[in-house]
């Protein structure tokens, strides 16, 4: 695999983008491409941490194996993502997990004596990583409002479709029979998303929860979409 | 609001986790609780920044005013979350958006030069507020892969379930008339998410996807759940 390859993989990652040109290159030299092939062990549970790892190509699975001689899967990682390096910023000196590669699978896999290094010697780097951390956790909590908000906003907006006469019209105002606590407990969904959902929905000028209990719907049209 | 209240809601968060009981005193103590009306404003778009926030009650929109005078919601922040800590790591000197309390909140104002004062002289808390993060990373993309593929995984079975002959047992072979990337694309879901769902549902031995394109059903009894 080139070396651009490489770097162009890597690139966005939170553990990568960080570093500068000069930096990516002497970790790359500190690195190497290992190949695997399917159910080929990566590590054993309690061997010597000595590196984290980025999946070029392939998947991972972490597991343990249970007292019975059953396996335990703890995750699946996947092409593009990272693993063992949270370890590696806990100084944990073991792995405390197995890894093995589901399917033939290319893992880069870093030194994390350099790593490690490479940040206590450029203060600015561990700040510019925790700058890029902190934005990628926003934008994954983001994606998870958005999903779980996806399928209750599909339960509520059914709920009021349901409500709604069939002669009803913009500005309807249609009473909502229990307190929110309650319709939220009726739809399934969290307190919370219902809250985040309503205003959601009026943000959107589709709808506007009003005063004891009444639905306002402001646009017919889009809540049926 | 109790000083003990307080800890109590940070403990957890990634950004306080990390830090000694010491070192959560001092943030403390260069750190006030502010009370916000419904709709009042937190800061102005290029106002410098001084702090950055955790939602202690209530929510923040983080939103544009667009030239038309409309505004565009980037987002809105719940109970627990903090705010503007990327900026603080990048050294930002101006917030990027508004930002405004959808109803009553209580906001913990953060020092942000203290905090960054904090871990410039220890650079041992960078370092485990690194693994924190990291370890928050993986955790939400967890939540992420389970919320994707929980949806995936419906779509899937009640496809597979359709295309089951009425008296097909365990152990049924079912033929798929598509190569994977097609099926993923027919789903509507991501030919990666498709592939680890079949990864998922092999490990949980319900079935099992086999050369040539066919689906071994193990048990359609747990298929059906």
């Amino acid at each position: 695999m080139r070396e651009l390859e490489i770097l162009a993989q890597i690139e966005n990652h939170h553990l990568f983008a960080p570093l500068n040109a000069e930096q990516r290159k002497s970790l790359l030299a500190n690195s190497r491409v290992q190949q695997y092939q399917e159910d080929a062990l990566i590590f054993n549970k309690n061997e010597a941490t000595s590196a984290f790892f980025f999946i070029l190509e392939g998947a991972v699975r972490l597991y343990f194996s249970a007292p019975d001689g059953k396996e335990k899967t703890v995750r699946i990682f996947e092409k593009g993502s990272s693993f063992a390096e949270a370890l590696m910023f806990m100084a944990r000196d073991s792995y405390p997990a197995n890894a093995m590669a589901v399917m033939p699978s290319k893992l880069l896999v870093v030194n994390s004596h350099f790593y490690r290094k490479m940040i206590s010697q450029h203060a600015d780097l561990a700040v510019a990583l925790l700058a890029k951390c902190c934005e990628h956790i926003h934008l994954l909590s983001q994606q998870i409002e958005m999903l779980s908000v996806l399928d209750a906003r599909s339960r509520f907006v059914q709920y009021i479709r349901q409500q709604l006469p069939v002669n009803a019209g913009d500005g309807y105002r249609l009473y909502i029979p229990m307190p929110k606590k309650d319709l939220a407990q009726y739809l399934a969904i969290r307190p919370e998303t219902l809250s985040r959902l309503i205003r959601q929905l009026e943000n959107e000028e589709i709808l506007q929860w009003q005063q004891q209990n009444y639905v306002v719907v402001q646009s017919l049209a889009r809540l049926q979409e």
